[in-house]
């Protein structure tokens, strides 16, 4: 009985790391999806990575996404602007020298809370964010508060090579195209987006 | 006993649970990173979505990522291009029209072959198609393989509604951006991606 019990708990913890995002644990509370401000930064605070697109000058301007690591904030705690750590010897930081056009497109997919709802299903949330790709100053306070977000969600970022000098970027939020549920894009402003209070959301732990 | 027994077949059923992809379970026996063919085929047959870039002409020509499901064949005989189902109520299909420039983008992250590695490491495989989004003749005999390429992956398309007019599409592929280890990109030629021969990978079942 014990060795079930045993094998039982192992399941559960095995379960749990497979949803576990460095350092926090998957929400069980998502947002109502009638609350687009709330969704979509659910699912920005909960993702640890997406797409991230730029122009590819060197390929005829064509739409570029290549896959990154993000964070907007302390677990729990993000402020809905996603943060990178990205180096030059990377396509996308180059071509953001040259041209900051950018979106970021997160899936609820990877957060395991779409059940068997396939990728494209419109209740399988998505969201993408338009904007500028900007360099942050690295002696900045903004830069402080993004490398302790960053390295909080993705904590081998801290010993990456110095001599790719990895910099902090930052999406400067333009225009918001949100789809969690049948019905079309879900209205939702910048400003309602950033204003929205992450306290209301509750975590599991 | 038993009861012990029957418990541990539940969790490994589980864990199968949560890496399958409809139709097919992912391979044991990923490619040796050198092999960039191998294992630029193996990304895009295993993975069921991505993030499918097009430019975004109402957004000031900005690069637009979208989550999209695809297929590039049936499960275990991928052919390398991948074919969506899209609607025009939809942005990115929309975009296409206007300027078929695109990119699709995925990661090995999802798939579950990373263990702890971040997202961002290059040792979890990324890859990124560029080329044109085109849409195919609804009654080709591509169309239909694509169909049934589709279908097999994503068994609920086949029920998606008739009224939105979703309409097949691929990506004729012009370049491949591949990291799957340190060093940088791996050289590799669409004629190389495409002549690789799938019947070399070994999938478990």
């Amino acid at each position: 009985m014990k060795l079930l019990y045993t094998s039982v708990l192992l399941c559960l913890w095995l379960t749990l790391q497979d949803n576990r995002v460095a350092g926090r644990l998957i929400s069980v509370n998502k947002p109502n999806p009638k609350d687009a401000a709330a969704y979509a930064r659910w699912l920005v605070s909960l993702n640890s990575w997406g797409v991230l697109n730029t122009i590819a000058a060197d390929l005829g301007g064509a739409p570029f996404g290549n896959v990154v690591s993000f964070s907007d904030g302390m677990p729990g705690k993000g402020a809905g602007i996603p943060y990178f750590y990205l180096t030059a010897l990377d396509p996308t930081a180059a071509y953001a020298f040259k041209d900051q056009r950018s979106s970021l497109t997160l899936s609820e997919y990877p957060l395991g809370t779409c059940g068997k709802t396939d990728p494209e299903n419109p209740t399988c949330a998505k969201i993408t964010l338009t904007g500028k790709l900007k360099l942050v100053d690295g002696s900045s306070k903004e830069a402080e508060f993004a490398r302790s977000a960053l390295f909080a969600k993705h904590r081998e970022m801290e010993d990456w090579p110095k001599n790719h000098n990895f910099q902090i970027f930052k999406l400067e939020i333009g225009d918001i195209f949100l789809i969690n549920w049948f019905g079309g894009p879900k209205p939702l402003t910048v400003d309602q987006y950033l204003q929205w209070n992450m306290s209301k959301l509750t975590f599991s732990s």
